[in-house]
């Protein structure tokens, strides 16, 4: 038998990951079967199964791959001292996660935030997917901590809160962002950057200089 | 035929709609057949029927409602001048949300951020479902486009982003932080709240009066 480069190893694991989340951002998981997988990538069975043993393990190498590199740019913002501000780390962490998958489209749309609310919904009734999910949340959560640490230590955000709640708080915005894209169509991050811009430069209505109030 | 009143009605609607709630939350939309809500509800079919058609009816009354509790909240809150600041906003209009359905609870956890990402899901397929989505969200968007604006003439908020912006973002924040009960447990909004706080009293690591920088 001929020997296959490693190179050609990870393009066949790319196609069949990409085809797979196809299949389950348009229809769901549960509606899904692995002939629907097979049609999408057009590969024979022995081809795809060389890879993964299933739907299961397909869903679960996919919510793996995005969770790894989101907590990899978060773990790379823990390292800047101070962390980038909050509307530019979520902007640019964001950006590139849609971005890497901007190729998968359903209906004219990205395909992306679709499959992210699908993923919750199964989450639900799967419990490896679950621990999955707990465990990237996890790390995610605590790369933000240690974020929001970095701001109270440089002064630029006040130190009597714990830092847990605001990071959940990052994240809820993210999350929140994707399932307002995957209900009412795409919006640029842009969108969330200005909101949260803006939030972050909010003052007192007391201590507004030049402000004038309504009424 | 005695006559029946309406407060009778009217708590037999109710009964229906969170026994309809209940299942959805536990089994999701599909997997929830009418036998499964008169069962719940221990109803006969003519008693449920005299109600709603169907399971479309009855996720799409489910879903009005909250959304129209929702939007009372935020229009109640466009008419003080200036707005209550976010952080108070949001845990207020979130904390009633939540409470109001506390009652539904699945596997011993609130059933209702359950409910809300099955809705979700459900919404990618279900067009009539997606349409009730829409214009609810449209209105809770726009009320909080008048909030912003708002913080904006009272010099609360920067004015150079664009209201709509900021009111997607907030809702984003509340999405998320629903999401985030549903995957990982329930939270109390109190967190949201802090976040929120934390995030609206930044400063710009420049401006920062007595922050000192690591490294």
């Amino acid at each position: 038998m001929a020997r296959v480069s490693q190179e050609h190893l990870d393009a066949r694991r790319r196609q069949i990951l990409d085809g797979a989340a196809l299949c389950f951002a348009r229809n769901g998981f549960h509606a899904t079967s692995m002939q629907d997988v097979l049609k999408e990538v057009d590969l024979s069975a022995g081809a795809v199964y060389r890879y993964f043993s299933g739907k299961e393990e397909l869903i679960g190498a996919i919510v793996a791959e995005v969770l790894g590199s989101v907590r990899e740019a978060f773990e790379e913002a823990v390292r800047q001292s101070p962390p980038p501000p909050p509307d530019e780390l979520v902007a640019s962490v964001l950006g590139r996660t849609l971005a890497a998958r901007e190729s998968l489209v359903v209906d004219g749309r990205p395909a992306f935030p679709r499959l992210v609310v699908q993923v919750w919904t199964e989450t639900l009734r799967n419990d490896e997917l679950a621990l999955i999910l707990r465990e990237g949340y996890g790390s995610v959560r605590a790369a933000w901590g240690r974020i929001v640490e970095g701001y109270q230590q440089a002064g630029m955000m006040r130190a009597d809160v714990t830092p847990d709640h605001v990071a959940r708080t990052m994240i809820a915005c993210v999350l929140g962002f994707i399932a307002q894209q995957s209900l009412f169509g795409p919006a640029p991050v842009e969108v969330l950057r200005d909101g949260l811009r803006a939030l972050t430069s909010m003052r007192d209505v007391d201590t507004a200089a030049g402000g004038s109030q309504l009424g």
